[in-house]
């Protein structure tokens, strides 16, 4: 790449040289758009439009009931999560797909608490997904002893201490994108007597995840970024094999019951990671995940975390040559490797520069107050697209598009 | 209809009359196949199949993440819940759509047991769902002071007293069928100070339900029973109005905060029943529910209740007019007006006899350790339906087709 100034022609070429160029097809995106919203809601591949389809009227309307043995539908969960596993560092026995990421995290955060008995204490960071910690707010309202305690990042290494069962982190900040020290965070939290629990939300499918390597005990994460899962895709969670025997789920459901069709009074846990699911799965949706997932499988992390550090690389640089003097500024972290697959950007202005980039074919979004986050899932995006999106945002500031009325109203999500 | 003896004639005059018959044109279903297992899971609208495509195709592929907005995804459960809300006898305002019945009934004992500070016990019998029962277990395991208490049915109304905190029954059994008195016990419950909470799964698109003329105060139910809402579709949870602005879920999602977007780090809950919701919800599942709800609007719950008497009647007195001297006995209640919408028959050789039927295209289920579940879903069976069914039962019988070792195989899913 030339030091500068870059043109498309250059972008242009990164894409020609892209050894995941091919991925792209897998995935069925509109024309005329740039799709920076994949840490929101990923693409839709192809193939889960067939299989969608197929479940519907093959499994479902023609086989019916049937489908819970003869298609399989029964163990979809399961091997769903163990084609999860493998991006996330962890073996397929270690990871349930089930659910939502919030009551996913839920039982986790119920499970380490029982894990670490006489110690009372949530520990997590105030810029922690806010989620998360309503998740642990609920608990910690059901079981009186227990408490969230939130501190600054700064302060969180102190105030791990014999009290703390378990520290409750996010692997990539949502609104930054940092990627946190994983296995230092663990560490700490062990040599504390805690248990290390890490939300991969905006990590799995993305950038290379070591579990088991980090010796991580918990985790937890979303379906529907860059695992392309489509909107409202269960959820999965991670339980290191060493704490599964103990591990107590509090949402005790019929498919996580050691023999669900035995119809028993009495709830008996199945053996291991089976235990995490609850009630019965939404087949739709997980059967759409599995094909998310394994665009992911196709691509490879490996690669994709060098395309995905190349692509917010270029896209930092663009915005840095096209918008200097715009009063935007880098939320992000400047180094490639402290970086998910997302770049953050600050202006006042936020919400209805995002509304004008949108109206242009832009898709990123707002998180407010001041955050425009454009997400770069490495599965479809192409360098050039990089340079369009930097080009569309040069407009909108050149031409202040964000002071156009029909950009500033809110609109129901944002 | 004639006395005796019945003839498939009869049966196909039946379906001449039926007001109904129009219902079953709106479904997908296969050929050569008589359909019994609707109460476990409800066969494919064919308004579904065309939704799940079209939200896949267009709305997730198409638009991506701005059909939060532009499709309503993110109204959708409240939309469905609405709609769910007039079959049950509610208020639309008292109705929310989100996770499986078990996720729900968690949130409604948890949140039961906060309305009735002091009391420590959960009631049910030992007869109810088993599913519904580990929910509660693993509540009780979680907090300490609360107990789940298990009596039999003859035994519920003396052990109603100032320690219950809710009394928790189903329905309709969902073995045999019968319908409990949701009025009578609501009242006994609450005589003793407790909330009444109900399940109901298995009646909830079969038969007219009345919760608010009942004055019942919690209920939950499965959406891909006789809702038709699809494999794993969310279930839906009921919360009076007079308990909705002290009702505290467990389960504190950013769905049910009352500003999703603002991200705030305190939890605040929603007004009213959106506080129910907890994560993203599963849109491709949701989308096929609403299909599934909107057959049953169509038929009318008071219509879809007097034909499915009509059809459990008939198939009654079919397997007394051609299976008698089999061993058949009948689980269910006699009178029609204590039978949901299921007739079920006890025998040793339950399971393989559901195999065999199966084999000649009758598709009903087996519950341990003698039930035989027959479903008659009114919304697409006809009355000939229940004459085959009977007569490939006393083919069966006739032939001891359950001796034949490929009945007796054991499948994971029974």
């Amino acid at each position: 790449m030339p030091a500068s100034p870059l043109t498309r022609a250059d972008a242009e070429a990164l894409d020609g040289q892209d050894e995941l160029a091919f991925l792209r097809g897998e995935f069925a995106l509109p024309d005329g758009i740039v799709y920076l919203d994949g840490n929101s809601l990923g693409a839709l591949p192809r193939a889960a439009a067939a299989r969608v389809r197929e479940v519907a009227e093959r499994e479902w309307g023609e086989r019916l009931v049937r489908s819970w043995n003869e298609a399989g539908w029964i163990d979809l969960p399961a091997r769903v999560a163990a084609r999860i596993a493998p991006l996330v560092g962890a073996a397929p026995d270690e990871v349930a797909v089930a659910d939502s990421t919030s009551v996913d995290l839920f039982k986790l955060l119920a499970g380490a608490v029982r894990l670490r008995p006489g110690r009372c204490v949530i520990l997590s960071e105030q810029e922690n997904f806010p989620t998360d910690l309503y998740v642990a707010q609920g608990l910690a309202a059901l079981a009186p002893s227990l408490e969230l305690r939130l501190v600054p990042r700064a302060e969180l290494a102190s105030a791990l201490d014999d009290r703390t069962a378990v520290l409750m982190l996010t692997h990539v900040d949502f609104r930054t994108g940092e990627i946190q020290d994983m296995a230092g965070w663990t560490r700490s939290a062990q040599r504390a007597g805690a248990l290390a629990l890490f939300d991969l939300s905006h990590s799995a499918g993305a950038l290379p995840i070591e579990l088991d390597a980090a010796e991580v005990d918990l985790a937890v994460g979303c379906g529907y970024k860059y695992l392309n899962g489509g909107p409202g895709a269960p959820a999965f969670a991670f339980v290191a094999r060493r704490h599964q025997p103990s591990f107590e789920t509090p949402l005790m459901g019929w498919m996580g019951h050691a023999a669900p069709f035995a119809f028993d009074t009495r709830y008996r846990p199945a053996a291991g990671i089976a235990r995490l699911a609850c009630g019965t799965p939404p087949i739709l949706s997980t059967a759409a995940l599995e094909c998310g997932v394994a665009t992911i499988e196709k691509g490879g992390v490996d690669r994709l975390r060098r395309k995905s550090a190349a692509l917010t690389d270029l896209f930092v640089r663009l915005v840095e040559q096209e918008c200097a003097g715009f009063g935007l500024t880098l939320a992000s972290p400047r180094e490639a490797e402290r970086r998910g697959s997302q770049v953050s950007l600050r202006h006042p202005e936020g919400y209805a520069i995002v509304q004008a980039l949108i109206a242009r074919g832009v898709i990123g979004d707002f998180r407010a107050p001041d955050l425009l986050r454009f997400g770069f899932a490495p599965a479809y995006l192409r360098f050039a697209d990089a340079w369009d999106a930097a080009a569309a945002l040069r407009a909108v500031m050149l031409e202040r598009e964000w002071e156009r009325p029909q950009h500033r109203e809110r609109a129901r999500v944002t």
